[in-house]
């Protein structure tokens, strides 16, 4: 039987201010990459996250990132590796903490928005990411875009990848994402996202821009939910992944 | 033999700024207060104050504080406890991660600066700090001024006490600090303070602002590292101790 | 003819984290109380929310909190007032320089969340507060609670002051807001919240929670708009101002 | 006469944490590049450092970077351009306000570290500084790099530029700065940085490091303060200017 996981952002609420429906995603989901305060999340919202994770046994993963709340993360910051490793292991470290408050554990690493994007390419940030994995539990699989220098470095010091695809994202014919800011970048139709996740899922490949085919390979597709529309084009795609025979179940 | 543990507080650097001399300091202390990145101390300083505390063999332990670097968290700040409660838990979690990179563990925990002040009298910011140790691992051991409500909550928890001293300052005849305003409140002569750490340490009991005696139970002695004045005057203290035959070792 | 100011908190979105509906409310009111970046605003917002302002013809003012982005100023910090001046100075000419760029100026100050409590009863920080639009501008009026330490402070430093009534508040019988935490304090249904607001400006006087008329002068009424409910309400009150003929406006 | 300013970073204490000697280092400049808050400099730092250069009749100016305390501005952050215009904006006019409360106000502007770099070649960002002080005040002039983008886009948009030269830095045969990270970047000997800073400013060209001889033009000259060497050595240069029958003073 195939078998899937489905991972969402959480925990990016700050202080007063609220971000995503983080009950709802979680119902959802299978894995959940919980912010842990360098990009979004304060203390409170990271045990509460988890909490509710830990309710809906979804499994915890540390979403790490730069250290930028103005920016949420999404702005390269051109960091020393060496205070990268640092400020990865201080991430992980402090969601393990609200974790095992929350009666779990931090099961996985994925970076966060401009880190994630910088270490498809970026080397020495992609070292800087697998090093502090490694160091903190070399168990710990690390979470990545199929095709990455973050995944090769990974695989090479002997960690777990996991390969992910992306929902509601338009495919090159080189199997890669088409950038954000290219018409159609984005996807938005449910009924076409969950279509197009069963296809990779069962299939092994999904409908490029060009109309060629090309194929995917992933252990684990991300949604999102922050927006209401987002929950609802989450839970479209566990509905027609489990019509599909499909069984869904976090990586770990 | 009579035994005593000597604390400073370490790893306050930030980014640029650097203050004190750990290194000098870790060659002097058995027990060293680290930083968490609340209220100083980013990723890089607490591993790499982490790795001097485990090449000179001292203890590691948790300083922790409110979120405030502008003031370096020397400012009461009037928080919800179940947000501080997680902002505790947070910083543990941070520095335990970077510890155990330098291959150490954290094995205590000091509130630092205004929440030392604060939970000497504050009640549920004194339970705040007692139920994220608790919650954390209820095997480490809490430092705090004697006769504070924080000791007092820690010890009805079942939490193991620290009772602290301080070297350089002043006491009331009922055996309270004297409040840093007051003329007095700060000694500086290394012979004198020397003199009174062994008195304290050896007999149990200081000399008061008045003239009298009070008595000071003591498991362990905070001194300085934040200017070479504070460095000669930590070396004066664990001579004159060696010196009067007691031993100097952690608490734990 | 009658004449109330409306005011009300904007421009307190943070990055990502979208907070309120500034172009809703900023059709409603007379005067913005803009957010400076320390309990919340960054540049972009506190621009774009000037700019607003500026189409609506609604007057921009200052609205200065505490340095705690965490807490959204909602807690209180025990700063040293010398420093609470200079904090104060920096949110003003931060905003100002935005405003400019927008083609307005900062026309009034109103302290924010903690601070506001604060500066009813605080003496060294309610001066800090009048020192600092004393030393900006002092010809800039200064938003407080009637019968508050700050406007008496800054009425004695030849400030102009503005007395501002809180439309969703239950009152006491000797005037004072009805705390929070009690049942009761916030009131939720809008027609009646516009009669009570009519009948402050109008007849200057409020019933009490104990059914006793109190005597209220305010020159300035605070709505909210950080909900759809909350922009409805704010509506409503306008409405009913105008049905009584009252005039809207401004009180620079 | 030739006359020539010199300029350095001040301001850039933060909290508990100093850095450099201002007022020495204002003792020996004509020119005073005042941190902002953003990278360095807390309100009650920066309004300090501008009594300190009022009373010694410095100019000042606003030294603006990235939002990034914890990297001291040193680290490129990929900016949204419109978002750093109002970030220059804001931190220009929160200096204004502290600048003014102590008597002057502020007559340039400077980037700082990572920006300073970045707007050498990078277009967007060069703009956005360009933009922020047109809107500002056309009046205010631009200190940047002779050759960068950010003084050609500047004196396109009508701006004031001064050409900066580096007293301890070696230049390459093309006139540019040699990198930090090349063996023998950075000048140490006070004599010789001296020497070369005379010949810059009298006979307007400097040895570069394969021995050619570089013209450099430069309106001022920029010195450091933030060890008691660096200061020594400022000293010695304005000495030194001073014996070769150059004029000291502003720009402005």
């Amino acid at each position: 039987m195939t078998r899937i996981d489905l991972n969402s952002d959480v925990g990016e609420s700050y202080g007063r201010w609220e971000l995503g429906d983080d009950a709802a995603v979680l119902g959802v989901v299978t894995s959940a990459n919980v912010a842990c305060g360098y990009h979004a999340g304060d203390a409170t919202t990271l045990r509460r996250t988890c909490v509710l994770a830990a309710e809906q046994g979804v499994v915890v993963g540390a979403q790490v990132g730069y250290n930028d709340l103005a920016g949420f993360g999404r702005r390269f910051i051109d960091m020393d590796p060496v205070e990268l490793v640092d400020d990865i292991l201080y991430q992980i470290g402090a969601l393990e903490a609200l974790a095992r408050a929350a009666g779990v554990t931090v099961q996985y690493v994925k970076p966060h928005g401009a880190l994630y994007n910088a270490v498809v390419e970026h080397e020495s940030q992609a070292r800087a990411v697998v090093d502090a994995v490694r160091t903190y539990d070399p168990a710990l699989p690390l979470v990545g875009l199929p095709g990455s220098v973050l995944l090769a470095t990974a695989e090479r010091a002997g960690l777990r990848t996991i390969r992910e695809a992306f929902a509601d994202r338009a495919y090159t014919p080189q199997g890669t994402l088409l950038p954000r800011r290219e018409a159609g970048a984005v996807l938005s139709d449910p009924a076409e996202v969950a279509r197009r996740v069963v296809q990779m899922v069962v299939d092994g490949h999904v409908d490029a821009v060009d109309g060629s085919r090309v194929t995917v390979h992933a252990e684990s597709v991300c949604v999102h939910g922050d927006s209401p529309g987002a929950v609802a084009m989450a839970r479209r795609i566990r509905a027609d992944l489990t019509a599909a025979g499909v069984e869904l179940g976090a990586f770990v």
